[in-house]
């Protein structure tokens, strides 16, 4: 037969934005090899300029960037680097997102508003991703926005540990902030060995017009620790508000633990006032100094990301990393 | 200027398949025009074969189906007339799905499953369809999954009318039957002036191994009319054991709403023996007398349809169908 | 350089949908290998669901599926498996449709109708097929109607092979049951040594009114042994007529010999009443018990397949299969 | 409401390419307008330069090119046309083309062939082709080939006419030249009120080895006037030889007719030379003095091709063009 | 005919995003209507949000947003605009960019680096955008990145009349700054009347090491008033250098001339600072008081862009505007 | 695992179009293997067809094919090569363009003109090709018209080593033909150690009217040897024009470099008539007997396209094909 045979070989290369590269730096070290070395900067007018300073012909790349403040330029950075990818020949390109920009306007709340989230997919999507992986999607029907394969990481198991260790001896209560989540509390609810289940009902004040809303705490709080349980923190204000009501109706103390520390002025004094032990998130986007506070845990969420990307490059299951786990 | 000038017209049609031909004629009358004729039948091996009487060159085209039993030759029907639509030049091609199928399975709930709701809207685009209008669609995300315009129908406005008209002047209270649909009976509550809200935490019975589950009920449903509310009955094992146990804390009595009355069986034999005193649903899918029951209410979607369809032919807004009622 | 070589394996793998497992089984055995463990069912309402026990990342695969009755099932149950495998992140996906339903609708006969063979083709497309392998398609250009690599397998050489063992030492002629497929009849003749062509010429009787149809036979068939070939045999109407006019016209008797045996009522019992004394077909369809009669042979069309299949997977040529054959 | 509100209007424009300018003009006459004034020429290295000498924006264009030798620059130039209506903000693109080229190429005979036809439907979409009109296509399939609406002209009608007038008083049979195209001739044989059908079968003679080819005439021919049809005339090799092979087996005449005059060299030569009495065909393709000679008629297609524009233009039916004609 | 017909009404609707109301105001009001009310706002953490006040069913719309910094916020604006359009059923989107981001970025100037202008260009279409409308690309080519109609403004008539009149009686040259960019000032010298044509030519000065740059300046400078043209300003260091070695060189004055005022930091300074005598731009950028000084006049764009909206609008001839002019 | 392992190989397969075969040969023969043997040849109406006489399952395909003249047939040919190599299971193909054709319609000079361009890459990426390898394309730009890979290769390397060794003694200038290519001329400088620079500004004589066109040389020629260099030479007569305008302005002498020998009738005469003493090409097109003359020096491409081919199928960069060299 005419032509030359060679036996090809696969090359897995870990980029970085520039918005969380200590994370990226965590996750290439577990995986035992470095980020590839890229120039990045922006222009006087504010253009992202992005360059490898390597050949990246016909490697499996994953791009690492977290979709943190400033996040539009968060976003344009990766979609340039996946446009770079793609053009130098890249040969699957697997954006990591280990927050997901835009995942709360996933459907329209009223007429005439954007799908940012299902736009985000489709914008990746063109400038020439593969393939996502992203940490506790805000929910789980985004894993359908994207055209390609998703794979879906969840940071509970990393959570629900480091809570059923040290609080499993204390009577808990799982709580969801809101009446939309509560099945996230459920799942937890199992994990912690079936603890009972309340949530927070936002009510009008029938009493009292113009808008003042009341907190009422549905199910059983009284005398328990309250383990608060959301998938990020914003600005904090309901999940603060949600400390003190369940406070309020008599709880023992609680606790918050959330995967994305959003931390958005003023989280970090919401959090520092309010009601709450401890609050427990991961390291999913970067944290300043500014950020942090008498009773914050971080726990690092690289691992994780790190196992999953070697299952992908290696074509072994990242469901696996799920069972038997926490 | 060399050409030949006319001012165009616009012709609006609706079609039907054959899975819930009332209610398209139904939706026609309102419109105040009939049914498009088409020839559609099966081959023998089962292959559908569907034809227009008509013409349908430059029309605004509704294409009406509903994805009732037996469920994938409706889907494949409405995706042929679609087809058949494109190639015979219609102008603009609206599929309606009063039900739409495989709305459930909207997400990967374990590693290696299809998100076949978004299968379902990619196959429609790709046949043809420019437009989509759904009522009650399982989870508001799903309009993301379309990659097009989506009117999402409510049928909440027609449900809680009645509801309140009905039963306004007893104690209600709006029970989810699961933790994940809470949010809906929240908006619930709301539109029956703050009734208070409970729903059921399916547990482990720790004492009682092997699997077997307890229907716990979280909220005030004591002395108080209940309100049992979901989108869907499809075996309606779930909300007759709701109902139950409802019945067994206390509550004065229990009244079901849902938008679509799957009823699989054994649907129809649950609804007859479980506590519930009224069930209420919309014809989104068709009911024959087998389905028929004492306590089984239904109310017609067809003129919120019809609105729909109206106001997406002449520009107008169907947001605006959903202020100032109910 | 950056990053972490390593040197790739690639992995077949084959899967079954639910309407003709046997054959899928026969196929895989042949490759040496077994068919993925897989979740299949329906659910309440006819929804289909899809999972499968293994992990499929990277692999290569075939996914077999006939599209027997219920046709609609068949199809919509392969589209399932596609989209989950490609969510899955299967590296390349093969359908094998030994049967291609709906290839009779390939054009339009008339004015609005659907091209469903065109339709069938994208909508594989969509789901995520990267490849097609069919056997004998009802007509070549459906290769045309998909966009990516169609292996079209022909049976044809396992049919003449079997017939020129048994009745070679006859007189025979090759015998189209219909003007439109003589160029296959044609074939047959090269096949079978230069046997005499002919065709049923179907006329409206003009000396009898309202629509009554004789069968003319143009051609020589008288003292002959006629191979009567078709690519599908349905409902029999059409071949089985035609078997009883050869006879009339003084066949010395008849052979009836079709790739795909859909035998939809009531072929069977046509066929056991026509003049036919032998029917060939292959197994690319699942025949019961209730489709057994005398006269009937079922060739193996598992060997083409699984043939074609490993050199799929090995880059070896598919072309050669039909080289030096029968 | 906000905005300026107008009532549209829609322009027809029609569009000639440089291979049969005579054709568009009577296409345009017949709808009563002038071709577009458009600058076409060859750049010195064979680059085809297009502009359109008046606005184009919002018109429904129509743009016809017969794929004529040189057949390249034929399909070249009608793609670059496309392109420039497209980026000119032409509404609505359809590309006319009374002979479709590469439209033998239909299928792969072989394997690692080419499915140009295929090919061809796919470029005139990407340059931006929204629907397509042809004549006669080589077969029917390739209506499903385009991705979008297709109407497909037949000039069997204006033919059929013409023969009923001028030989329907003789005893007539319909042939065809080659088994793939009896279809075709059925349908002959219906219009010419149920003449006997036959066709010539090309085998090899197995007296004479080394690939000499036999023409058998299969059907009824003695003592009749046969019309030989065909969709197109290339070099007339094959039609020429089977109005010979006729009137051998006893023929009282011969006539021929197709839609397609390619006339290929040397097609002028054979037509003259043989048999046949009178050579049928349209002007799908343009005819030079050169192409002239005795016994040629030549019918017109425009009538046919500007009455579809019209309907498509006007939203009216292509499909009634067909009814109760001829 | 089954159906509703109507005389359909077409709607042009102009929006703004956040970056340049001011021009889009102007834009409106030239066109005599308003802007439609937008909600406009940043979340805590930078996510943007947009919503519509008006139904936009069926509207002609025309997004302006000028990519002003913070640039990826001005895009990414953009974008959502877009997708809240597509999703609320706008029948054409044109997305009108007086200055489009990322143009320089035009091409791969060393491996591994992105298109970001193409990359745009894919972004805008994806979101949902038909038709594009910019002024003064960076490079004509960049037309060629959209797939679909682009209208290319040029503000040269706009600039060169105001030179003329102000300046026509001097002895003028056109100068370009920059090697890359003579065409245009080419194009500038025939508006002018002739004038002579120059351009500075960056060398390395090789009697000094270390990269030192020296501007010679090619062509007939001495005792002429130079107008040097450009595209924009960013930071304007070539710009003012070009202006000084021009001095340098003997010219009698020196004018700038750009169509984009970027007037990134330290723009405002050098412009003040460098010897020349007037800087004219247009606003197709927002510029505030500290981007004010003396010897800076601003010509509008907004009659341009309004008259290209009301061609489009009404299928007029864009190219047209260009026709006659300055 | 179920399935079956194997260790992928991959095959680089070298094809050739018919234009310029010679070229084609020369690559493979660099690269160490042979053409694959094909058939190509036009039917009698010009419809060309191809077909591959080996397996080309799963190889890295790379079809060579320039577009010389008829340039047409070359395009539609490489479209044809590729669609037969998607449809054969090619795993990857890139088409090799060593002369891009329509590269200079790479926007729209006025309006109403088409992109062909741009059209052109649509068209390629449409029939199956997934990479592109190209030689000094006519501006940059072009790049991002791909939606793909695309390694553009450079000339100037070949060209200034040639010049810099033959005339590196003298004194020279680079000179650009034409405004609108002087950053070209720029990089030519650098190469040649700072060599002046110059340009040809083509002015209307204003003391002739109708049209006359003077030749303004602008820069330093005056006793200096002039390399006048651009990307093609089509029919020469601006390049000998500017050639015959420097030694009227003085210049000692003037040498001729060109990437692309395009040569349409009349260059050849041109360039023997004119003033250069050498003309400097490579062979990216096919150069007959009918194009030679004395002074005409051809340098072969060959073994830059084969090095980046090489680099291709082995994952190694391109861009370092241009470090250190010339």
């Amino acid at each position: 037969m005419t032509g030359i045979l060679k036996t090809p070989a696969k090359n897995l290369m870990v980029f970085s934005g520039r918005t969380h590269p200590e994370l990226a730096q965590e996750v290439a070290a577990e995986l035992g090899t470095d980020l590839v070395p890229t120039s990045a900067y922006d222009f006087a007018n504010g253009e992202i300029y992005v360059r490898y300073e390597e050949s990246v012909r016909g490697c499996d790349a994953f791009v690492i960037q977290s979709h943190a403040a400033p996040i539009n330029e968060a976003v344009m950075e990766q979609l340039i680097m996946v446009d770079a990818l793609k053009r130098a020949s890249a040969k699957r390109i697997t954006v990591v997102q280990p927050f997901y920009g835009y995942a709360r306007q996933d459907k329209k709340h009223k007429g005439r508003e954007p799908i940012s989230a299902r736009l985000m997919a489709d914008l990746f999507k063109t400038a020439g991703a593969d393939r996502l992986i992203a940490v506790d999607l805000h929910t789980d029907q985004i894993q359908g926005f994207f055209d390609g394969p998703v794979d879906h990481l969840m940071a509970m198991p990393i959570l629900t540990r480091y809570v059923r260790e040290k609080y499993g001896d204390r009577p808990l209560s799982v709580v969801s902030p809101d009446a939309g989540r509560i099945k996230v509390a459920e799942s937890w609810s199992r994990k912690l060995g079936g603890a009972p289940l309340a949530f927070i009902h936002k009510t009008r004040d029938i009493s009292r017009p113009n808008e003042s809303i009341a907190n009422r705490v549905v199910g059983e709080v009284e005398g328990r620790w309250c383990v608060l349980v959301d998938d990020m923190i914003d600005t904090g204000g309901t999940i603060a508000k949600a400390a003190d009501a369940l406070m309020a109706e008599g709880a023992a103390g609680v606790i918050i633990a959330a995967t994305h520390p959003i931390f958005s002025s003023p989280a970090v004094e919401r959090m520092k006032e309010c009601a709450a032990e401890e609050i427990i998130v991961t390291n999913t986007l970067p944290l300043g100094p500014e950020h942090d506070f008498e009773g914050l845990t971080v726990l690092s969420i690289a691992p994780l990301i790190s196992a999953a990307i070697k299952e992908v490059f290696e074509d072994g299951s990242v469901t696996s990393l799920f069972d038997g786990k926490a």
